[in-house]
């Protein structure tokens, strides 16, 4: 049994009633819906709370009605980390009143008694503003610097308009400007309501604040190991620091290394994963740990961990940041095994289990046992050497097969570690089902790979795209887009050629916001599976030393850069927020536009999904989501090929050569915008 | 920093997150599903656990995994009231090793070394039997007598299969029934796994369970004083007996009955809402309270509270329950209003305010201030007003316009009076916004008034009965369709003649499970509003007394009698759950199948929407929801008209004379169903 007649429902965003927070990137507003309504006809008043989380005071800002009881508003997410949000409301008896006066007034009845009724409220008001002069959170308006005093004022002003018998007859003067329903009493009245049978709603929601990489960010993956100037010789992070400009000069803004530590000798697997290594054979890198260290050590091969500052620093240098790979699992040689035999399972025989998916043996990997009953210091040491590697500023962690790893681990260390760091951000590389993927993103991980490599038909890209950019998913996954990585050479490269690998890369950095490639085979279009039905390369880096010729006149270097510039000079391609795609009369071929959420000119992007065959078709565009209206001529000036294209309406007709360039990507121009952009020679 | 692998998410059904309970009713199972899963390729098990709300101890049934990661049970809804639910799911390591070991023994490989792990985990189970023999609740299989002795003889067994090496070189055997990953032992194991790591579904959801009327019913509402056999005269509870056989002959269930307390004087409407009342008018019997009681009084011109106890055990003797109208607002002369001024509001001369919504006064209703500051007291006492006539053997009531009173209220009131009667029916009669009139429905109103009276087109019945029949909508909201109110008489019923109130009666008794109307100006087809374009009745009930020809050969009660022996007989009627619609090639042709939710024999409703032409068309069933195979020669017998039809395949024609029957019902028989059925002549 309790008042609060105003009930609030339908808190957007709010992921599974608020057990997860919503994710946003610093300089966003958040902006936050509800349905607000009370019984009867009683005006009522809405305010939403905030304040970043571990403070005790909440601020608060009003709520503006929508049509059909919806309310909004929104508040500035201006530092990282965590913020909490709630909504609350009451009855406002003085709008009501308002609203219920200014008709009086027109019917010409009982207005004498209204004004008391007001004088009464504003009395009221004005008491209140005696006890705590603040009053609400200013929405728009100034506070004057002794609103009791202004309230008590207008009082007085009611109480002697209802003395006067005249405006009984005539009150037509009470619904000017001056009156008692516009203008300054308003919005006085508003800020010192009643609150006292105020709702609040039940849940305190969160919503993580990251840094503007969290959500636009450019990729580059490499084995250092593979960068000596004599090919048969193991690379070093010295060598590795000569890619960077190169890397830099792509356009991407993250180096993403494979495992740095140690590589375990017993069971090492030789070149394409056979069971033995030949002496001289590098080693996974995700068979972590040998005699010279773990997770927190740096493979002696690469150098030192000074020799990994360094690389750091200059990677800094040019602009890039370091994403290092996290893969919680052991070589039989890892110092953990010694050191913490507990940490793993045991077989009966007393032997240490090493991974295993019957009928198949990782006899190189010993998993690591969550549940293990020392689980607690186990967490703690897992989650030290995230710790570790942030003391050495490196600030992006990719994390490797999340999904085998025990979820309410990543949950409570993720959000430990941010509680610290809160620049961190957690790529999850987990490819299983879905609700495992969405699940991981829930618990905390920043960004997430996705099945992307894998959608390759109009309608797999576009069904897939409209999951991932609205709510639910859009909430808390950050989609990151590979068109292949070490373990994934998709069927679809290894049989296009060169056009499919631009066409493949231009999907990743247009559709998503986040994308990255493993180089440098993807440029250098490296397309041999290890076997025929095999996504694994053929002479993986993964288990052997290769040499990459980077000035091959066949590269996509070039490409790759153009992209990435349209890219980074492109707010469009900054979220996926608004992405929407239109229709085409060709089934191979895909069109799409994202607008810059502040406004301004959508980008249009048209690819040809077949990397083998000159296709054309008809696009009919959307008027609203690209910005045109139904009939207007405007121009589309290829950002990518450098065409420049008259249309007139919806309807316009596109044609790509694969061999030449299976994508446009168009920058829609129309002449109400800017006549400088409309000329063509400009 | 918690164990706990197994997530648990998207529990359904659940309603704002658990905020407020669904809705079934008593015999119903309650299905429920969730996700489940765990990092990692282990194996899991999950329960799902309930208890009637009060008691302490949970019950547990099994839940089974359906495709991606979903599982489901369901446990019976036995008693009235509430129960709770919730689930709960673990790593279940012997359900890995089964699925491991048998791949093991298919590979040939370490199976003696799997035979020890799996005895292991025997006698872990063993001893958990040891301390509570009952293990987990059965599911399916009945539990040995002795289960610690039996898994104990299972882990010997496996130690003298693990010492065995001739297993290992042919282990094929114990693939068999009477191996370790089959039957007994799988069956014992599920029934003592180790739970330590258990995750629980964070929130405890509700149910409420209601008896079967709450969701299947025919109302038929009509005013006592308007039955003496002189129609001069105040009819009484004694004459409005003789009525009853006539309501039950059609079919009814439920006989509602508006306001039957003492009707103020002060300010009392003359006929047609006149301001004033001559000497005689009988007032709105919405005009509640006068010096001879108020709400748990009875109107002396109806007669004695006797009276009405006569009244509803003939209701009940005819089979009928009667509803009340519990409408919280006084007449100027009810006693609150002297015995309790508090409860109202003044205004600033000290006069209670009457209803007012500016221009409009309504002189002859003080509302009730449910802020009031003596509210607790105020809320006991409106309370106490279900309590009366509950303890007067009436389960059923009419809510007048619960949007007009505090929210927290009706929650607090439903939920406390079901604590006792928890066979109370609360039908909410609010036509208002749509979030207000879900809201009430979670609130716990039990029934609600819709917006079918004004949906005729096909789009709009079409898309408002899809909103209404799926979750959310239907976990807590169930519609109770009136084509007609004593406050509505809608533009479609004053201009289509008798073809309207056919076809209109057919919808609301075919699309809505629980329907109703008011007579008997329904069946005597009263059409003639107050004024054009008004829906309030030309000399309307609620002023006046009238005197109604029941024997009129025009009257549609025979129609009447007719569709509800169709809705009683046939099951599917009795929910909307199974409610699908059928393509017609005419936009004035409504088509739509119900199913019994048991299975057999769909009925298939096809109406005419146009009171004024003959229509005909092509109706494209859906094979699947209708039960017949896409070409297989079939009939449909209509009960409402009686005729016999051969039908072929999904697409068949049909034509409706509105003159005629706007509508047809018909049941769909296959010639497999049953060879007796399908004899036209039987």
């Amino acid at each position: 049994m309790a008042l609060g007649r105003v009930q609030i429902e339908g808190v957007a965003p709010e992921l599974d009633g608020g057990r997860f927070p919503v994710k946003r990137v610093i300089g966003d507003d958040l902006v936050v819906e509800a349905d607000l309504f009370a019984d009867g006809h009683d005006q009522i008043a809405a305010v939403l709370r905030y304040r970043p989380a571990g403070e005790a005071k909440w601020q608060e800002t009003p709520m503006e009605p929508l049509p059909n009881d919806r309310w909004r508003a929104s508040f500035p997410l201006e530092g990282l980390g965590r913020y909490q949000y709630s909504v609350a409301g009451w009855i406002d008896p003085f709008r009501t009143w308002r609203r219920e006066f200014e008709k009086w007034v027109e019917a010409g009845d009982q207005v004498l008694m209204e004004l008391r009724v007001g004088a009464e409220l504003v009395e009221a008001a004005a008491e209140r503003a005696e006890v705590s002069p603040g009053g609400l959170a200013p929405g728009d308006g100034e506070l004057p610097n002794d609103p009791a005093t202004q309230l008590r004022r207008w009082a007085t002003r009611l109480r002697t308009w209802s003395a006067d018998p005249s405006l009984e007859d005539d009150p037509s003067s009470l619904l000017g400007p001056d009156g008692p329903t516009k203008g300054e009493l308003a919005a006085l009245m508003a800020r010192f309501p009643d609150r006292t049978g105020e709702t609040r709603y039940g849940r305190e929601l969160e919503v993580v604040v990251d840094r503007e990489r969290a959500r636009f960010s450019a990729w580059y993956e490499f084995f250092p190991r593979s960068t000596a100037p004599d090919s048969s010789e193991h690379g070093t992070f010295d060598d590795a620091r000569r890619m960077l400009p190169y890397v830099r000069e792509m356009g991407f803004d993250v180096v993403y290394l494979p495992p740095i530590h140690p590589v375990g000798r017993t069971n090492r697997k030789g070149p394409n994963n056979r069971r033995t290594a030949e002496a001289g054979d590098p080693g996974s890198p995700w068979a972590i740990g040998a005699k010279e260290g773990g997770h927190k050590s740096v493979d002696p091969r690469l150098g030192t961990l000074e020799d990994f500052r360094r690389f750091r620093a200059a990677a800094e240098a040019e602009g890039l940041e370091v994403a290092l790979d996290i893969a919680y699992q052991c070589s039989p040689d890892h110092p953990y095994v010694e050191d913490h035999p507990e940490w793993f399972r045991t077989r009966p025989d007393g032997t240490i289990r090493y991974a295993e998916n019957p009928p198949k043996k990782y006899e190189d990997i010993y998993p690591i046992d969550f549940e293990t009953d020392r689980w607690p210091e186990l967490w703690q040491e897992l989650k030290s050497v995230f710790s570790f590697w942030a003391d050495e500023g490196v600030r992006i962690f990719r994390v490797d097969n999340p999904h085998t790893k025990a979820l309410p681990f990543w949950e409570w260390t993720i959000r430990e570690l941010k509680e610290t760091h809160p620049d961190l951000i957690f790529l999850s590389e987990a490819f299983t089902r879905p609700k495992m993927m969405y699940r991981l993103a829930k618990l905390g991980f920043t960004q997430s790979y996705t099945y992307f490599a894998w959608r390759n038909t109009k309608a797999e890209l576009t069904s897939y795209l409209e999951e991932l950019v609205q709510p639910p998913l859009s909430e808390h996954f950050r989609p990151n887009f590979w068109p292949n990585t070490p373990d994934i050479l998709t069927e679809f490269l290894q049989t296009g050629g060169r056009p499919a690998f631009m066409l493949r890369l231009v999907l990743a950095a247009t559709l998503s916001s986040n994308y990255g490639i493993y180089g440098p085979a993807f440029e250098l279009l490296e397309a041999a599976p290890r076997e025929p039905g095999s996504e694994e390369y053929l002479n993986s880096e993964k288990y052997e030393l290769r040499e990459w010729e980077l000035d091959r006149e066949d590269s996509l270097r070039d490409f790759i850069a153009r992209v990435n510039r349209i890219r980074r000079e492109n707010e469009a391609f900054h979220t996926n927020d608004t992405l929407s795609f239109h229709a085409v009369d060709n089934a191979l071929i895909l069109a799409y536009t994202k607008r810059p959420s502040g406004g301004g000119a959508s980008i249009l992007t048209v690819v040809n999904l077949d990397p083998h065959h000159v296709q054309s078709g008809w696009v009919d565009l959307d008027p609203d989501t690209v910005g045109i209206s139904g009939n207007e001529a405007f121009q589309v000036h290829d950002l990518l090929g450098g065409g420049h294209y008259f249309w007139e309406g919806t309807r316009n007709f596109v044609q790509l050569d694969p061999h030449v360039s299976p994508a446009q990507i168009f920058q829609v121009v129309t002449q109400g915008r800017s006549e400088r952009d409309f000329d063509p020679f400009a």
